[in-house]
This record gives C-alpha cells, sequence and structure tokens, in this order.
C-alpha cells in the first residue's frame, strides 16, 4: 500500500510537493487543502481531491502523512499544532530564533502522531551538515554561505517600497570569504564581508529612482549591514531574467585534527529553490511515516531521524548498494 | 562519567584515534589492545593502559567503546565478531563487496552490545551523502570521486614489485569530469574518464626502470583500467614530498524536480586520511555507547544513527544552535 499524502497549501512549495510525490514511487496525492475556492485549483489526476482547509477532520484515517507548505509567518504557527494533532506532518518551518517554541508547540499535541518540523534545506540538510561536521570534526569552525540564490523575504521587502512595481533580491556569497573557508582558515567575517545582496527592480513611471535606491540600501536589518547592488530595469527584461527561484549554498567547516588541516563541505546549487524544498519534505514524509508505525510519536527534527528512514530503498539494499 | 574508550590496534589509524579521543572531551582513552609487544607503546598519559589484544577479556565492563582500528583484509574479519561479542565497537570496514557478510557475523554475536561497522569516510559519510542524496533527490545520478589523495592499497602493490624500494601512489579525480557532473549532466564516464593515478616511485639501484613502470601500467584491477603516470624520484625526494596521506574527494548528485536542474555535493580535503577516519569513528563511538544504554544492540551502520546520537551537544542544544 502506497504512502497516502496530504498537501496543505498550495503555493511555490505546496506545487512543486505535488511533483516530489509523484516522482516517488511507493506514494499517492491523496488531498490538497487549501484557502482558496477549491474549485480554483485544478488537477490532473483525477484521484486527487481538493479541499477547503476547513475540512481536514473529515481526511483522518485517509491520509498517511500531511506535508504543510505554507510559510512560517503566519501560517505554520497555527497549522503546525492543528494538523499535528490529527495527522502524521512535515513542515519547513524556518524561523531559527522560534524553532524550539514552535517545536514545543506541535509536540504538546503529537500524542499519537509524529511530526518532523523544520525540514528543507535550511534548516533542514544544512542543519544536518552543521551538527554532522562538528560532531566528526571537533575542533573547527561552521560557516554557512547561502546562495547565489532569489530571496522571497528580502525581494517582498523591496516590492513594499513607494515606486516599486517589481523586485528580485538575489543573496551573493562573496568568492572572497568562501575560498578563506575552504583553505581552512578559520577567520571571523562580518556579516558585510560574507554576502553581497543585489537587487532588480522595476520602478513605476513616476518613481524617483534615487530615493528608492536608497530606501533599498539603509534598509535597516535587511540591507543595511550588507553592501547591496540596485539595478533598474524594465518589466520586459524583469519577466524574462528574474522570475525563477534559484538558490544554493554552502556549509563549510575548516578544522583540524592534531597538526592536520581538514575541510568538509557541503554544497547546493538549485534552479528551483521551493521544488528543492518539497522534495527534501517528501523524503522526510517517508520517514515520518515509518516513525509513526513503530510508535515513535512526537515532534522530530532531521537530528532524530535516521538515513535509512528516508530511503525508498531497503535498509539491506541500502547496505549493499550506498554502503 | 566519561565513555570510556578502548583502541585495537595502533597503526596509523589508532594512533589518530587517540588523538581524536582527546579533542573529545566526554571520553577518555583507558586502553590500547596491540599485537605487538605492550611495552614497546609509549603513551604520555599514565591513565591509559597498553595490553596485549590477548588479554581483551579482562577489560570487560571496563571499557564502553572499542574502536576497531585494524585493517579489512584480515584483522576485522577475525577482530570485528570477537570484539563485538564483549564490547560496544565501532570499525571501518572498507572491503565495500564484502560489507553484508561482516555485518551478518558481527550482527549474529553482537546480543547485547552494539557495534557500528564501516563507517569512516568512505564507507561512512559518502555513504550517508549517497543515500541521503537519492533520497531527496529520487531523480537523478550519485557520482563519487576520490582524491587527490594518497592510496595505500595501491602504493603497496607498487613497492612489491622488484626493484621498487619506496613508492606512493596519488588518485586524481579528473577535473572535466568532476565539471561536467557538477554543471549537472547525467553523462556516463568509463573508470579511465573518471580518475588519474600518478606514482612516484624510489627505485634500487641496479633496476629497470622501463620494466618498473610497464608493471605498473599494466597492473590488472590496480593500474590497467587508469591512465597512470609513474615518475621516478630519488630517496631524498620521497621522504620529503611523499611520506603525508593527505585523501579526500566528493559525492555529487545531479538530478532534477521536474524541469528544473538541482545538484547537491559533500566534499571532504583532508590533510590527514587516517586522523579524519579516527575522528569519524570516535564519534560513532559516542553513538554506539548511547544506543547501548538504550538497548538498541546489534550491527549498525551510519544509516541506522540518528545524527543527534553523534553530537558533543544535547539534543535540545543542538536543535537551539544548529537547526
Amino acid at each position: 500500500m502506497k504512502i497516502r499524502i496530504g498537501i496543505v497549501g498550495y503555493g511555490n512549495v505546496g506545487v512543486g510537493a505535488a511533483k516530489a510525490v509523484a516522482a516517488n514511487p511507493d506514494m499517492e496525492l491523496k488531498a490538497i487543502f487549501t484557502r482558496r475556492d477549491p474549485e480554483s485549483i485544478k488537477i490532473a489526476d483525477s484521484n486527487v481531491e481538493v479541499l477547503s482547509i476547513d475540512s481536514v477532520e473529515s481526511m483522518v484515517g485517509k491520509i498517511d502523512v500531511c506535508l504543510l507548505c505554507g510559510g512560517s509567518a503566519t501560517d505554520l504557527p497555527e497549522q503546525g499544532p492543528y494538523f499535528a494533532s490529527m495527522f502524521n506532518t512535515v513542515d519547513s518551518f524556518d524561523t531559527h530564533a522560534k524553532i524550539p517554541d514552535y517545536m514545543a508547540a506541535v509536540g504538546a499535541v503529537a500524542k499519537n502522531t509524529t511530526a518532523v518540523i523544520s525540514t528543507g534545506w535550511d534548516p533542514g540538510l544544512f542543519s544536518m551538515m552543521r551538527a554532522l561536521f562538528e560532531a566528526t570534526l571537533p575542533m573547527g569552525t561552521n560557516y554557512t554561505f547561502w546562495g547565489k540564490g532569489f530571496s522571497q523575504g528580502h525581494s517582498d521587502a523591496v516590492r513594499r517600497i513607494d515606486g516599486v512595481k517589481y523586485a528580485a533580491q538575489y543573496t551573493i556569497p562573496i568568492e572572497s570569504a568562501v575560498e578563506a573557508v575552504r583553505s581552512g582558515s578559520n577567520a571571523d567575517f562580518t556579516t558585510r564581508e560574507k554576502h553581497l545582496r543585489e537587487c532588480f527592480v522595476v520602478a513605476e513611471h513616476d518613481a524617483n529612482v534615487n530615493e528608492i535606491e536608497a530606501t533599498i540600501k539603509n534598509m535597516p536589518h535587511y540591507f543595511a549591514d550588507y553592501d547591496t547592488a540596485v539595478n533598474f530595469i524594465d518589466a520586459e527584461e524583469f519577466m524574462a531574467n528574474h522570475t525563477e527561484m534559484p538558490h544554493g549554498g554552502m556549509v563549510i567547516r575548516g578544522g583540524s585534527t592534531g597538526e592536520k588541516k581538514q575541510v568538509m563541505e557541503f554544497s547546493l546549487k538549485l534552479d528551483s529553490n521551493p521544488e528543492f524544498t518539497s522534495s527534501v519534505l517528501v523524503a522526510y514524509a517517508r520517514a515520518a511515516y515509518r516513525m509513526s508505525r513503530e510508535g515513535n510519536f512526537g515532534a522530530k527534527t532531521v537530528y532524530d531521524v535516521p538515513l535509512s528512514y528516508l530511503a525508498l530503498k531497503e535498509r539491506a539494499e541500502l547496505i549493499k548498494e550506498l554502503l
């Protein structure tokens, strides 16, 4: 019997999740839950029900794992505990500072369900690497670089400025810092020394571009601590070149064993950030399902899940083919 | 109370293991077991006993985990089951084709002990990446490259040729193949297209170097399927430049989610292969200890161990600081 998947929220990650479920032969998509009018979402596969998010309770027992594909700001703090009280869940809650509270809220209700929180690639795969690197090379320093990649949050922040029609913001690791870390130097970097920010902005006809540029560059938290390049372009160029969501990055640890230098690195180059995030969520859905079948309930993280639980292959096959 | 470690076999990996234990504040080295005369091994720390490998039974109950630092060809097939019958163990058994049999032999006796087999970096970290990459990006192909690095087995094979005094063999990934894989091309490569082999040889005075070179290049399994460069050097240059054991390599997966290309990569650049291997073994010793305390006995692999079991940090601290 296939693992029956529900998708909660049908934005970029939700759409990616539907594709990712299709790529895993041991899973089937049963339902999509949306806040929109369910009639507005058309799915080619007629076995998939599109339902209002208010009717989830009717699906208890018919879905093995719900993939929570909403945002961390407002959706997940509410949906995480709500869904985990009824279903096994997987989510990509990514407000790092609030993870312990979120985990406690989910764990409090996940009494007979398994809820894997904060997976994807960061938090998620990058978090795994930070811990794995630290454990296997105790003397050293972890560095995380993001990009080159499209940042939704920063793009939104620029888009909210008066006079901005469209905006795309890219986070770019500074090559000299990356190379220094890769060479095993355990230097301290300021925020400005690790990443650049580059914006592509389509301004309204009557907008003051100098003012927009100054507003971006001085925006606290988002841009003020970085060197930021602002490029004004026309709508045509924007649509042609800045509507994709590439991303990626690296976790690098430079360290030593006694006198010997040792460098570990994990990197991702993603043409679609939301689709890759979904693909990771789906692997953890398999793990959530398996853990729940063993009665291993509660809020879990990537640190709690043995890798064999993620794999389509049986453990013996993994050991024979990949060990 | 600290985790009490025993080291079995005091070669390159065993010496590295002693350093690695010292780098982990929750562990202490209790004993080194050797086949040599115990008197011949001098350890600065007077709390460490150096004992004959024949007297291990006297240490049952005094050691929490034994690190088996012998070789896979003859030491581990015998020592693995012998030690796992009495102690929690960790080893780096690396004869890939024989892992299932070795695991069965160890598992058969590890009734009240936890034995993590075949860890280190390959098998070990690289194996983890191959499985993690496949699970999180199902449509794609894994590639493993080794090097640039010193290969003990290949160096030994050259050293056994008549007329060879010293030899060092380096495995070198072919950059064009690595770049093709990194760009997301899922090409098929022959053995010759993925790696070069380079040998540095010190010949005996009266040796026929042309004959040595031909013998190396035509050696089946070791060299015949590769392009091999052979450099004859003098003993002085050899001692100056070819007595270290650097290694490393990459696991790269090129794949896609629907139409979007996604590339994952894990790489290691190691100035000391045996010291890094030891450092990984020691992290898994912590895991073996914790699993045994939970009654999770038997033969385990890197696929069975949640990452939180490797970490010095408490789970809550990991989640707060690294997730």
